[in-house]
C-alpha cells in the first residue's frame, strides 16, 4: 500500500485526502494553520475548507511540511499556485525526495513559471509529474467517478503514479504532455471569471458556449506557444476542465466572475472569501506569459483589465461579445 | 432589405423569424399546423412552440412551402431532420430558387445523409450553406448575443448570406467545411442525451465534463472520417453547440437524457412532448453513419443501445466511465 504524503489542506488536498484513504491508502497531510490541522485531526473534519465530509480518523494532519512527506511514496501538491514556491522550499531536499505530484492550477505571478518549472527550480533532482483536469473536490470527497490527466516526461513514473493514485473512481489518465496540461488548469481558472462575468450580466448560455469556444481556442495558442501540444488541450485538463469550471456553480472563478458581473467590486468579493480564487493572480501571470511568448489572448487581456487595470466591465464585455463579421479560425 | 423565407415554424425557425424581423428583414415563414400558421397570422405569438415570444405583425405565416419561398432573398430551412426531404420536395424547382440555409441539425436515418446532402439529393443545382452554433432558440428570441457558424463551400454565397441574416446581436461566422459543421450539430445531441443520463443517474459535474471530452474526440474522428476538418469541431458548431447543450437546462436532447437517468421509459417520456428530440433518431443515424466509415463512438453506440436496443442503462453508464487506465489518446 503506498503512503501518500499530501502538502496543502484546502479544499482540493482534503478531497483527495478523503479518496485515497478511503481506497485504502495511507494518508499524511499539511496544513498551514493550526487550526485547520486541529480540525482534522481531533474531529476528522476539515471545517474551514471542506465541511461536511466525514475523514478516516487514519489521515493524519501535520503543520511540519518536511513530517507530511517524510516516508512517503508520493507527494502530492496542492497548494494555492502563489504559495507554491515558499512550501516547496520547505520540503527539504537532503535525502533523495519522493516523486512530487503537482496539483495546483496557476502560472507563478512573479516569474511567469508554470507550477512544474517552479518546483523544479527548486527542487532540480525531483522527479515531477502533473495532475490536472475537471475536479470539483466536493464531487471527489463523495466518491463520484472523476477522470484527470495525470503527466509526467518519464514513463515509468507515470505508471507507478497511476497505479499508486488510481482507484475505482478516480481515474488517471497517463500523458506525457507537462507542459501543455498545466496551460489549460492554469488559462481555465481565467476564462471562467469572463464567463461568470456573461452570466452576471444576464447574456444568457448562447453567449457563454461562444465565449468559451474562443476561450479554448486562447488555451490552445498559449499552450503550443510553450511548448505544449494542442491536441492535450481538447483533453481532459484543458477543454474537460475548462468546461466544468465555466458551467458549473461550485467553481470559485466563475462565482467571482458573476459577482463582478452583477456589479460588485472585487475587493468586496475577495474580502467575503477564504478560499483563493486562483484565476484573480493567474489572468495576470497569463497575460503576462502570453505577452513575452507574442500571443493573442484577447479574452484573458479582458479580464485582467477588469480585474487589475479598473476597466469598465461593460466595454469589456462588449468588446468581447461584438467582434466583427470575419471567419472563425 | 433581403426578404427571407423561413421553412418550419418550430421555437427555432419562430426565434430566427422573430430576430430577423427585429432586425427589419421581411419574414414569410411556413408552417405545417394550421393552427400554428393561424396562431402567429392572428395572435402574432407561436403558442405552441415558442409562447411568451411576441412577434412583429409583418412575419407573415403560410401552409405552403412554395409561398414561403416565393420572392424570398434567402431560405432557412428550420424542419426536423427527418422530415427535411419530404418538404424540400414540395418547394418546387421550376424557377432558378433563392439560396438554401440548412438550419436543420441531424442525420437522416435511412439513408445516414448529412441534411446539405439530403437537399443536394433533391434539388441537384440549390446553392447551399448550412447554419449551426450554440443557439437555444429562446434567447435570440430575446436577442441575447448569439454567434454561429454559417458554412459554404462558395465563398461568395457566404458573404453574402452573413450580410443578409448578420444583426448586431446575431453574427454568423464564414466557414467552408459543410461537412464538419454538420457532424457537430447532429452528434451533440446525441452526447447531449448522454450527459442527461449521467446527470439524471446523479453522477455528478466532473463525470460530466469527462464524458463531453471524450465526445468531442468522438465528433472529430467522425467528421474527419466523413471528410470535415477537425478544427472545425472546435469551434462553435462543434464543441460551442456541444457545451450548451450538454450544459444548459434549455436542451430537449438533454432533458430526456435526465429523464431516462431517473428511470423513466423512452415511450413516456416522448410522448409527454410536442418537440422533436433530434438526437433520438440521430444516435442511430450516428451510429449507422459510424459503422460505416469504420469509425469507434462508444458513447454514441451507448446511447442507441440504450434508446433503440433496450440495453440496461446501468450496464451502459458504467461501461462508460469504467473504461481501464490507459492513456487518454
Amino acid at each position: 500500500v503506498p503512503r501518500i504524503g499530501i502538502v496543502g489542506a484546502g479544499a482540493w488536498g482534503t478531497a483527495l485526502a478523503w479518496m485515497l484513504a478511503q481506497a485504502g491508502r495511507e494518508v499524511v497531510i499539511w496544513a498551514r494553520e493550526a487550526e485547520v490541522a486541529d480540525a482534522i485531526n481531533r474531529d476528522h473534519e476539515n471545517t474551514p475548507f471542506l465541511p461536511g465530509v466525514a475523514l478516516a480518523p487514519a489521515i493524519r494532519a501535520s503543520l511540519d511540511p518536511a513530517t507530511a512527506i517524510q516516508s512517503a511514496d508520493i507527494v502530492l501538491l496542492a497548494v494555492p499556485a502563489q504559495y507554491l514556491r515558499g512550501i516547496v522550499s520547505r520540503l527539504g531536499g537532503g535525502g533523495a525526495l519522493p516523486p512530487l505530484v503537482v496539483c495546483a492550477k496557476g502560472i507563478e505571478l512573479r516569474s511567469t513559471a508554470l507550477m512544474s518549472e517552479v518546483v523544479a527550480s527548486v527542487l532540480p533532482k525531483a522527479r515531477l509529474a502533473v495532475l490536472s483536469g475537471p475536479t470539483f473536490a466536493a464531487e471527489v470527497a463523495r466518491g463520484l467517478p472523476t477522470a484527470v490527466t495525470l503527466a509526467s516526461e518519464d514513463p515509468t513514473l507515470g505508471r507507478q503514479l497511476v497505479e499508486g493514485l488510481g482507484t475505482r473512481n478516480f481515474r488517471p489518465y497517463i500523458g506525457d504532455d507537462v507542459v501543455g496540461t498545466q496551460i489549460g488548469g492554469a488559462v481555465k481558472n481565467v476564462l471562467a471569471i469572463a464567463c461568470g462575468i456573461v452570466e452576471g450580466k444576464g447574456l444568457g448560455d448562447n453567449a457563454r458556449a461562444a465565449l468559451i469556444t474562443r476561450g479554448l481556442a486562447e488555451m490552445g495558442r498559449l499552450a503550443v506557444a510553450k511548448g505544449g501540444r494542442a491536441e492535450t488541450v481538447i483533453g481532459l485538463s484543458g477543454l474537460g476542465d475548462l468546461v466544468l469550471t465555466c458551467t458549473g456553480g461550485q467553481s470559485r472563478n466563475y462565482s467571482l466572475g458573476v459577482a463582478l458581473g452583477e456589479g460588485r467590486a472585487l475587493s468586496e468579493v475577495l474580502s467575503e472569501r477564504r478560499s483563493v480564487a486562483e484565476g484573480v493572480d493567474s489572468a495576470a501571470a497569463t497575460v503576462a506569459l502570453a505577452g513575452r511568448l507574442g500571443v493573442e489572448m484577447p479574452i484573458a487581456q479582458s479580464v485582467d483589465a477588469i480585474l487589475h487595470r479598473g476597466s469598465p466591465i461593460n466595454d469589456a464585455v462588449a468588446a468581447l461579445l461584438s467582434r466583427p463579421l470575419k471567419s472563425e479560425a
